[in-house]
């Protein structure tokens, strides 16, 4: 299988993908999509994805078959599924469920309401923009924290990454973007350290695919 | 296994979770936690999940272990790998990685930015919030619209019922709810009235709870 991941360097969404794609080693060309200039309104990328959202992952099989697959946590699922060493879940379902959960927080609780075009509706001067990120990450970074309170030894759960790491990664550099302070979450803060000294952490990172 | 859903008739995101339920026919105790009276901020519902969110799903083990599980999607993700007959998900990972695009449309491109806190935040009036509501929902829809115009038949993919499905159905009626115009998505509207015939989608029914 070809795989060409569609991105943009700041996206968070995208950053969780090539984390995905850099842990597993999987070999993807990667393409931007400007956001800021619009690109992901340009009908070519309103049909790899109607929500106009990066990222998105083109898989073309062996046959010429052309799959566009969107949304972040869809395509870490499909690439687990497709590439089961360095699974990113656990194997108990009970486990599953937990890890998932942390996911979501992030995924469905904090990134959908400061993503650009919501934070734009939100809020006209970037006083009120940071004031209404905060709000949202704020409370999910509170739940991850009390979550991973049991579980966290070098990662959120145990000593293996997860995709919840995985979602973690971005939203603790937005988090510093908003200029939230962390102190309150000791135990995230600690595993985000933890992540960061990984290479193939380094090379995912936003900064490396900067304009 | 014995379960029980602390949920709210009308949070749509319980509603997904009664459905997934009610299809696979799984016995499950109801216990409403009431959003209106901020029963979701006492102390025993944050001990279940520090979101403060419905629904929660607790699992207690024949051993007497107790697990609680948040976040809709985890919790179906959870219940299609315990009770594998009425899969929600199909058998192929092109097929799989499609059906959680369209549940990430529901889960994290709609229902966030309209549950009641934020909507609480983004506008003052009625008015305001209906607006604010109908902008990501007509969003949403038309992507999951543009989508299924290749999949549907009598559902989202196919003819099986998925966990698209169960993420669709309460977010038509908040749809309705914020009277927005159903005309430009024909085909949801008609997998929508498909699934409104099946006699557990009538019992997982906001209806059927409301106070």
């Amino acid at each position: 299988m070809k795989l060409t991941l569609y991105h943009y360097w700041r996206s968070s969404s995208s950053w969780r993908v090539r984390l995905a794609l850099f842990y597993k080693n999987t070999a993807c060309e990667l393409v931007t999509v400007n956001l800021l200039a619009g690109e992901q309104k340009n009908p070519e990328h309103l049909a790899r994805n109607p929500m106009g959202f990066v990222p998105v992952l083109k898989v073309e099989q062996p046959d010429g078959k052309i799959h566009h697959l969107g949304e972040s946590i869809a395509i870490m699922e499909f690439l687990d599924e497709v590439s089961v060493q360095k699974s990113l879940l656990p194997q108990d379902p009970f486990d599953r469920a937990f890890v998932r959960q942390l996911v979501q927080i992030i995924n469905s609780g904090i990134q959908p309401l400061h993503n650009l075009k919501v934070l734009n509706a939100a809020a006209t001067d970037d006083a009120g923009k940071k004031k209404w990120a905060q709000i949202w990450i704020r409370d999910g970074l509170q739940a991850y924290e009390t979550l991973i309170l049991k579980t966290a030894k070098q990662f959120s759960f145990g000593d293996k990454v997860t995709m919840a790491d995985l979602c973690l990664i971005p939203q603790i550099y937005t988090a510093n973007r908003y200029q939230l302070d962390l102190a309150p979450y000791p135990t995230l803060c600690r595993v985000h350290d933890e992540l960061t000294k990984l290479d193939w952490v380094k090379q995912a990172h936003a900064d490396q695919f900067a304009p």
